[in-house]
């Protein structure tokens, strides 16, 4: 297994808006999105990808000894920008800058902070996005491997992930943490790598996959289907599904978001003050609109089949990757601080606390912090600078079998 | 105005099986779906739909005052079809048989149960239902209407519904009692038409839609509209969009249930015992499976412009159809009984309280019941036996203003 690497580029050059965010600056080094490339890569299921490139990036400096290392992983519909700009003159920063840059909770002066985009990221649209799925082009037939390109798990994010980590010299994660998708990926480092995670974080998600949440995202998926253009897969060089692939993003829209979100933002508007939604089919009201508008954006920029791998990916997740919940969670042995929102409607509350309580039945190490907020599932990424101060706290906790640092 | 109307059959022939359900035994006679007949209808917002017909039965008889008549009105996917059988040998009971019958809170020897199907019913392919809608012929064209018919609102549900109970010569209704989109009818009946009603009974729904029910709606709607078949809505004659309907009924399948009801019914089992899931994007997860069984059927009986007006119509529910929701919910002068799920995700429990909150703040009487249960929103149709002695108690009460029974 062989891997390019490029170095971050340390820019200097900090625009003097983003000082102005506050003491707690912005990551205030321009960051470079960089390429690992593996020639090739057999999943979890006994397939070939060949080769398999995805993006990273990192915040921080890794120390000698590389023990100073934090893995981001990120959500369903995310990438790994997970903090500061790619450009001074940005629209905003990566995902989680409120908790990580110098002086945050996720201290860039201190931890080598390190994210990475998964396989079958959605956003192939993208420019500071590399990923390997069914819009790739395999290597075979010269053509993208649309619904050809073998199943991908939660597993198979953490192992080239894993390859990503070990290609910098890196045998054990100081943290591994990220939300919704990205907390599937962190509770499988945990639980199949157990002697390379120091500490998990999971953000508003739970140890698998339930029936309820397997039967939502074979709904999501399902606009992408009934597209004409979607042709089983096989749009490349044609007509992408794009009109499918918005109304599935509308979907993770509304699933992620809150009716309080909803209610304080459009109210009953309508879109056009001067069509009345009940006077014509075609007249919306502006929560209609919007939605509409959102997902537009955001599927002109994705691949609809990348799309129905994540969804495949996540309704097989189960920590352990096989065997019971009870099993896969039983096999974390780091300290793990669970946060999530008592309104997710995507991971609801009582699935989170039972993983909390089978990661916990031996004895590891377990805290709990709820967010407060109006987005349901989204506070776990737009609110998480509410437990900035837990989770600084919890990575300066000593964890036994450590040095101290 | 005019109307037909055809008598209730009283038939006597009670097959021994239904007797044996217990001391409330289902309702004993067999139910005959009859029609009311408009030569023509007036919408609310002032458009011309001729004729209307729908289709309605009844249990329990009319009293020479007609004061004991109760009006049931339907949820989204649901028909007329509130108690009874049609035949001895029907698989099952109307929806609600549970509550409604001889001894039952709902008594059929004590009040004349009247239940009716809305306009643009979803049910066009149920031989039990008459409804007028997009797939009815407008005589004007000799065709369907299609896209063509009217905007229809909660309120011309309503306005149909009371030309239909004044056709029976009742000016009073005891109680009008709803679930879901049924509730909607209840809270306007009271609201519109508040000396006609003198109880009213909502069961899971809230007194308007709201920002996020309006965008799930709209969600709900997308797979018809994408379906190649939908063909802007003149697919009569040609293949309706069977696969784009199933989709969306799958929505409404998953919204009107709860974690708890999949996890116990379905864990992560395969839908194929040798074929996982995770080794195949065709492999189907045992939930996905019977959702999409379950959509199929019902989308076979069921028509998908239908669907996008009733999607409609639960859009623009505002209680009062038009002013504020305060106002329209102050016109309601009938004690209200309220009952809804704690974990209902379509009407959520807050809106809800709210809408009783806002009804009570001139005084009139609410009283609320929760339903405990598994299932989420349709626990107000499964469990409603949970809340029979509430509403038999709140059927009995004297309410100022009328003659004691």
């Amino acid at each position: 297994m062989a891997f390019t690497l490029s170095r971050l580029a340390a820019s200097t050059a900090v625009a003097v808006g983003l000082l102005a965010a506050g003491p707690a600056a912005a990551y205030d080094e321009l960051v470079e999105k960089q390429v690992f490339d593996m020639p090739e890569y057999t999943t979890a299921g006994g397939e070939t990808i060949a080769p398999v490139k995805v993006g990273w990036e990192a915040y921080g400096t890794l120390n000698e000894a590389k023990d100073n290392a934090i893995l981001i992983t990120h959500f369903f519909s995310g990438t790994g920008h997970a903090a500061g700009k790619y450009a001074a003159d940005d629209a905003a920063p990566g995902y989680w800058d409120s908790i990580i840059g110098p002086g945050k909770p996720i201290d860039t002066d201190r931890y080598y902070v390190i994210s990475s985009d998964t396989l079958v990221n959605l956003n192939t649209g993208d420019p500071n996005v590399t990923t390997t799925g069914p819009a790739s082009i395999n290597p075979e037939t010269g053509e993208p491997w649309g619904m050809d390109f073998p199943v991908v798990t939660i597993r198979d994010f953490v192992n080239v992930q894993k390859a990503l980590v070990e290609s910098l010299g890196i045998e054990r994660l100081h943290a591994v943490m990220g939300a919704s998708m990205g907390s599937l990926q962190a509770y499988e480092w945990a639980s199949a790598y157990p002697d390379m995670v120091e500490r998990v974080i999971p953000v508003i998600g739970s140890g698998a996959s339930d029936a309820y949440l397997i039967g939502w995202l074979n709904a999501w998926a399902a606009p992408i289907r009934l597209d004409p253009n979607w042709q089983g897969g096989d749009y490349y060089g044609g007509t992408p599904p794009t009109a499918g692939l918005a109304e599935a993003l509308k979907l993770v829209t509304l699933q992620a978001n809150h009716w309080e979100w909803a209610d304080d933002t459009f109210g009953r508007a309508w879109a056009d003050a001067s069509a009345d939604p009940a006077r014509s089919m075609e007249a919306q009201y502006q929560v209609e609109a919007v939605l509409d508008q959102v997902a537009a954006a955001r599927a002109a920029k994705s691949d609809a089949n990348h799309f129905l791998y994540l969804v495949k990916a996540n309704q097989t997740f189960l920590t352990g990757h096989g065997g019971s919940l009870a099993d896969g969670l039983a096999a974390i042995e780091a300290p793990a601080l669970v946060i999530h929102a008592p309104e997710d409607l995507i991971f609801f509350p009582e699935k989170v606390r039972e993983t909390a309580t089978l990661i916990g039945a031996d004895g590891t190490p377990v805290d709990i912090v709820e967010l407060q907020g109006t987005r349901g599932h989204l506070d776990g990424v737009i609110g998480i600078a509410q437990a900035g101060e837990a989770i600084r706290a919890f990575l300066a906790e000593k964890v036994s079998g450590t040095a101290p640092d």
